[in-house]
């Protein structure tokens, strides 16, 4: 999946991830409308509103970036109908060939672990059938609780060629609290680089890069340099890119030298683009237009920083 | 609800949360047959299979223990359909007036982090109206990410009196390759411990325990030991017992002089009690009369230990 997600970088030239993160007050006025029409303004009618968001956007953006990670958080907010959204996303998404990473950030130990691996990326057993649950590409995970969360994860991944990024030096403002204090002289999140790298060593694929990557937020640029160096193999997962304020030169450092190895999220930057002084032009109803634009700018802004550096 | 939660324990007289975590191996035949008869060996059919295991668990359960803890990885590898069944486990459970522990490891930031917290324990807003969406009482956090991925459920957990549990030293064997590693002299978990306690400082029920816990595996009673006193008013979850290994007389140093200050768990020593050699005599149709007598066999082990402290 690693060689399927740098393939369509290529073809795309974007190294790009549109965030699916839906909150219902980035999505127009007519969609809710509709959907609430509907089903009323309950659980139901928020899942068919989000679902319906989504598709639009991935209507406009599906040939132009390489892949689409949709935040379950947004998705569990609104109980089962949002799970039931978060599903029929995924799907859609895979039907029109996007490499889907499910944010799911979980981490658990032994048979835990494997059960959310099976759930999100593998096949789980039922008598004598096997089942996809959710069936996502790649997923995140969280190290706090070490080996024993990631590995039954590698395991799945190196059975259905599939990808994970786990979590490293994330992009928020407190992110220093646990993952910059001194270990020996070096922070926590190189610690953690080490054993991504390790986790991943044995599981390259034939473009040279592990299935297992990282993330790394944008707000931090010096330390993605710094992790760029301890893990050469790993793809860098890039958050914090638009909304949270990152730029394009912010960037070059995730990257290696052949122009790889990073991948940036932007969510609300495109989502919500219609909403922004940027692209108040496109008006509501054509938000989906002003997404496919907001990700053409963004392709561009990274295209230049790369070049000028 | 950590007051419930207390006001419980001391009616049961039983410091023990059943972990409900499903795996159809533990699911005795007539129940898996039934529910394959009627749904297919399907999703579906497996969905129905752990709720009706699960609900004859609680029936025999429910008026000796004070809480459960269904782990939704256990529901999640069932994709849709098993989350499904796990949101009828958490509404049935609070109809038998237990305290329901969602055990969901969660962690993210901002308004994902939020997200979360909505969807788990608090309202989403949807038009003029208000929904749960999964309400459970209480919820497993992870805290890699810092204060960003944990005010947000505390916020929330303040408008709807629920509460939570922060990994802060976890019960499995690589727990301690980022948790144990030394920062200043004292290791990483001591750090998350001590903000345990001034995340909860200002969210103190009644009882004089605070609405913020812990999860501290039974499996490392010294450092149970040290982060009782780190956190003396934060409730502790302690997992580990039984199935990994833990004994009674390895909770002692958990609970505080008062006898409370710590709840301990136990999944497949309980659920899948008949499967034991010591209860294999209930047999097969008998499960959950199997499970009912290892909880008091459990609480009595507990009762010992701390008595002959």
């Amino acid at each position: 999946m690693i060689d399927k997600l740098i393939s369509k970088i290529k073809k795309t030239q974007a190294p790009i991830v549109v965030g699916l993160d839906p909150m219902l007050k980035f999505i127009p006025e007519q969609i809710q409308k509709k959907a609430f029409a509907e089903y009323g303004e309950t659980l139901q009618g928020a899942g068919e509103a989000i679902w319906q968001y989504n598709k639009e956007i991935v209507d406009a953006i599906y040939d132009i970036v390489p892949a689409v990670k949709p935040q379950i958080a947004m998705y569990e907010q609104f109980g089962l109908e949002g799970v039931k959204a978060f599903l029929r996303t995924v799907e859609y998404c895979k039907s029109k060939d996007l490499v889907v990473i499910g944010d799911i950030k979980r981490g658990d130990i032994g048979s835990t672990s494997e059960a959310y691996a099976v759930g999100h990326l593998g096949k789980v057993q039922v008598g004598g059938q096997k089942f996809y649950g959710f069936d996502e590409d790649f997923a995140t995970i969280n190290p706090y609780m070490g080996t024993d969360a990631v590995a039954p994860f590698v395991k799945v991944c190196k059975e259905e060629k599939k990808g994970l990024f786990i979590l490293t030096k994330t992009s928020n403002p407190s992110s220093g609290e646990f993952q910059d204090r001194l270990i020996e002289g070096r922070p926590l999140y190189e610690w953690v680089g080490e054993k991504v790298a390790q986790w991943g060593s044995d599981f390259v694929g034939e473009s040279g890069y592990s299935y297992v990557g990282a993330v790394v937020g944008a707000t931090y640029p010096e330390q993605g340099k710094i992790l760029r160096e301890i893990m050469p193999k790993s793809y860098i997962l890039v958050p914090g890119y638009g909304a949270q304020g990152a730029k394009g030169t912010d960037l070059v450092h995730f990257f290696n030298e052949d122009g790889l190895g990073a991948v940036v999220n932007s969510s609300r930057g495109i989502i919500a683009a219609w909403q922004q002084e940027k692209y108040k032009a496109f008006g509501p109803e054509r938000f989906a237009e002003a997404s496919r634009q907001a990700a053409l700018d963004m392709q561009a802004d990274i295209a230049q920083a790369l070049e000028s550096r």
